[in-house]
C-alpha cells in the first residue's frame, strides 16, 4: 500500500549511499571501553555523591516535577539549584530549564524582538540557530570567531542588537574571543549572549566557566546559557544573567512556561555535582591537563590537532566513510570516539571528536593516542 | 548606569499593571495541600515502584546519559523504554526525547518540507506552534476542532500536507475528533500528527492513549507525540509511529541529534510507570471517573464546566485578576488549582485549570468542589 510517508524510504536510501546513515549505538551498563566521546567532563555521572543527590531527590520530591515551573513544577530544589548555580558562576541570577536546548531557545527569543539584529557566529550550536530562527529578529551570520565582522555588522545597524556565540565551540573545541566581543557590544550598545555549555566546569577558576574567566560573569549586558548535562553530569539547562533578564524570562520564555519543570532527580544530581566541584576544584584543572596531554600525544603522532580551549578536540577525516571506519576501528580496539558527519558539523567536513575527562589516567591517554593514530 | 536591558523594566511594569505578572510558587517537600493543578494524573511520581525505577537507573547507569543519543547517550534503558512505549501504545516504533517539547519540535520539522502545508488547530500547544514556525512549511491555522475547515484547506492544496492536533487539549481538556480528522487526511492524502500528551495514561483501554482508543495507533499515515512528564510521572518525550518515520527522525531531527539523551533516572522512572500501569490498568479509569465526579460537583454548584475528555477541566474567570484572586483563595483553603492567564491560554480568557488524579479520594473531590465554588 502506498502511503504519505513513502518519500522517506528514498531519503533513507540516499543517506545510506552518501555514507551518512546513523544508527545509535546502544551502550550496556557494563561497557568497559575507554570513553573519549561523552561529555561527562568531570567524571561525575557515576560519582557516589552525585548519584546520592539524584536518589535523594527522587525519594524526597518524587520522580517528576508534575507541571510547568509556573504551576506546580517549582520545588525548593529548583530554587536552590538556581541560587547555587548563579553563585558558582558569579552571575546575579539563574533560571533552570529542562535542557540546554530549551534554555537556548528561551534566551535567544526573550532577548530579541522584530526590531532586533542578531549577530550569530557561523559555528553556533543547532539550539542557538533554531532559537534565532524562531525569533522574530533579523539574523546575520558572521564568520567564525571574527570580531571585525561583528563590529562591521553592528556599525551598520541602528536598533537593538544581540551578539550570540558559544564560549568553547562544541565540535572543534576552539574558543570565542569573549572580551573582544564584549568590547564590540559595549561600543555599539549591543547585548552579548554566550552559550557556556562546554565552558562550565572546564574553564575558569574552579571550573566557574568562561565568562567568569573573562571577568564578564556579572556584567549588566551579558547573558549566559549553560547545560547541566555535561560537566555537571545530569540533564537540564540554565540561563544566567542580570536579575531583570531572569524575571523577564520567567514571564515570557515559551520553553519555560509551556514545558514541564526539570525532574527532581536531575536537579538533585546537578546540585550534588556543584558540591563536588566546590570541594574538589582540581577536577577542572585535571580535565584541561588531560586535554592538553591528548593534544600533545596526537600532535607528536603527526595528527593535525588544534590546542584545545576546554575538554574538546577534533581530528579531520578524509570523508564521512573514513570517519565512520576510523571510529569503528578505534571502537574495535576498545576506544570510543565521537564520529561527526554532516549535518552535525559546522562545515561539510567529517571528523572525529574527542573529549577529555578529569578521571582519565596517564595510561588511558597514552593508550588512546596510540590507538587513534595507529588505526587512522 | 543605563544598559541594553533597560527596556525590560518597562515590560515587567506593564505586565504587573495588566495583572499578568507571574512568580513561580516554590513547593516544599512536606506541602500537604490538595493538588488539582499538577499533571501527575495517575499519581505515580511518588509511587514506590516508580521511585525505585529512577533510583536503580541512576545507580546502574549514572546520573546523566553523557551525550547525544547518536554519540554516547543511548543506553539499553532508552532502547527498552522505546520498545515498551511503542508496544504499550500499539505503535510500530518509538523514539525518546529529553522532553515532550523537543519531541514536538522534532515531529513537526522532520515530517515537513518547504512544499508541505501544515494545517494546525488554533488551540494547539506552544511546542507544536513553535515546531510549525521552525519548519519551512506553509502553516494554516484552522478553527478549534473544525473538521470541515480541515477538509476545505486540504482541498485547496496540491502537495504534501500534515494535519496537526492535540488529542486532549491541554488547557480546556476537550478532545479532538481524531477519526474524522484521519478520514479527512486519508481523503486528501495528508499525514496526521497527534500530540497525545494528555491522552496517554488517561484515555483508551488501560490508558494506552487516544490513538489506541480511536483505532489509529498503528496506521501508516499517523504519527503521535507523547510526554513522559504527565501520566508517566517522569520527564521526557517521545515520537511514536511507523518504523520508517522513526528511522527518519533518528537521521534528521535536530532536537534528537543535538540534544543530550534523556537522563537514565527519567527513563527508569517512565519504564517503571509503564509497569505499574500494566499491572493496575484501573488507574486510567480512576482518573476519568474522578474527572467526571469533579465535573458533576462543579456543575451542580452552578459553575460553567464542560464534560472532560481526559483529566483536565477548566473554569472561566472574569479577568486575569479574578483568576489570580480565585486561585489564591483556593490555595488559602488548602486546594491548589492552576491559574491560566494570557499568554498561557489559547484565547484571551483567563481561567482556572483543574486536573484529576487517579489517587484522589471521594472526600478530596467533595472538598475541592466545595472550596472552589465557595471562594469564586
Ligand atoms: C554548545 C551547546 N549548546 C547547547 C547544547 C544543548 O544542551 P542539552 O544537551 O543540555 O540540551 C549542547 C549539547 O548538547 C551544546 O553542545
Ligand atoms: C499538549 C502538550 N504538548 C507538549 C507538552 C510538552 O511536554 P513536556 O512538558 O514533556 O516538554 C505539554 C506540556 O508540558 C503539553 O501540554
Amino acid at each position: 500500500m502506498s502511503t504519505v510517508f513513502d518519500w522517506i524510504d528514498g531519503r533513507l536510501e540516499q543517506r545510506r549511499r552518501a555514507g551518512l546513515h546513523r544508527t545509535p549505538r546502544v551502550r550496556r551498563a557494563d561497557d568497559d571501553a575507554l570513553d573519549l566521546a561523552g561529555n561527562d567532563y568531570l567524571g561525575l555521572t557515576r560519582h557516589p555523591q552525585v548519584v546520592r543527590g539524584a536518589v535523594r531527590a527522587a525519594r524526597e520530591w518524587g520522580t517528576g516535577s508534575t507541571g510547568s515551573r509556573l504551576v506546580t513544577g517549582s520545588t525548593q530544589l529548583h530554587r536552590d539549584l538556581e541560587e547555587r548555580l548563579a553563585g558558582f558562576c558569579g552571575a546575579e541570577s539563574a533560571l533552570v530549564f529542562s535542557s540546554g536546548y530549551t534554555a537556548n531557545l528561551a534566551a535567544t527569543n526573550a532577548l530579541t524582538g522584530s526590531d532586533t539584529l542578531i549577530v550569530s557566529d557561523r559555528h553556533n550550536h543547532a539550539s542557538l540557530i533554531d532559537g534565532c530562527r524562531l525569533s522574530r529578529a533579523e539574523v546575520r551570520i558572521v564568520p567564525h570567531r571574527d570580531v571585525a565582522a561583528v563590529h562591521e555588522v553592528l556599525s551598520g545597524h541602528d536598533g537593538p542588537a544581540l551578539v550570540v556565540t558559544e564560549s568553547v565551540f562544541s565540535v572543534d573545541g576552539d574558543t570565542a574571543p569573549l572580551r573582544a566581543l564584549h568590547q564590540a557590544c559595549r561600543e555599539h550598545g549591543a547585548a552579548l549572549l554566550v552559550d557556556d555549555a562546554h565552558g562550565l566546569g572546564t574553564t575558569g577558576p574552579r571550573g566557574a566557566g568562561a565568562l567568569h574567566a573573562a571577568g564578564l560573569a556579572h556584567e549588566p549586558d551579558v547573558v549566559v546559557t549553560a547545560t547541566l548535562s555535561k560537566s555537571l553530569g545530569s540533564q537540564g539547562g540554565a540561563v544566567l544573567g542580570p536579575h531583570r533578564v531572569i524575571q523577564h524570562l520567567t514571564q515570557t520564555a515559551r520553553t519555560f512556561i509551556f514545558d514541564t519543570g526539570l525532574a527532581p532527580s536531575c536537579a538533585g544530581a546537578a546540585l550534588a555535582a556543584l558540591d563536588v566541584l566546590r570541594a574538589e576544584p582540581e577536577r577542572a584543572e585535571a580535565v584541561r591537563n588531560t586535554a592538553s596531554a591528548l593534544h600533545d600525544g596526537l600532535a607528536s603522532s603527526g595528527l593535525p590537532v588544534r590546542r584545545p580551549g576546554g575538554a574538546v578536540l577534533s581530528l579531520p577525516a578524509d570523508s564521512p566513510e573514513h570517519a565512520v571506519a576510523w571510529a569503528a576501528r578505534c571502537r574495535d580496539e576498545g576506544v570510543v570516539v565521537g564520529c561527526f558527519r554532516p549535518p552535525s558539523v559546522p562545515d561539510s567536513s567529517s571528523r572525529l571528536r574527542l573529549t577529555s575527562r578529569a578521571d582519565l589516567t596517564h595510561q588511558d591517554v597514552t593508550r588512546a593516542v596510540k590507538v587513534i593514530a595507529a588505526v587512522r
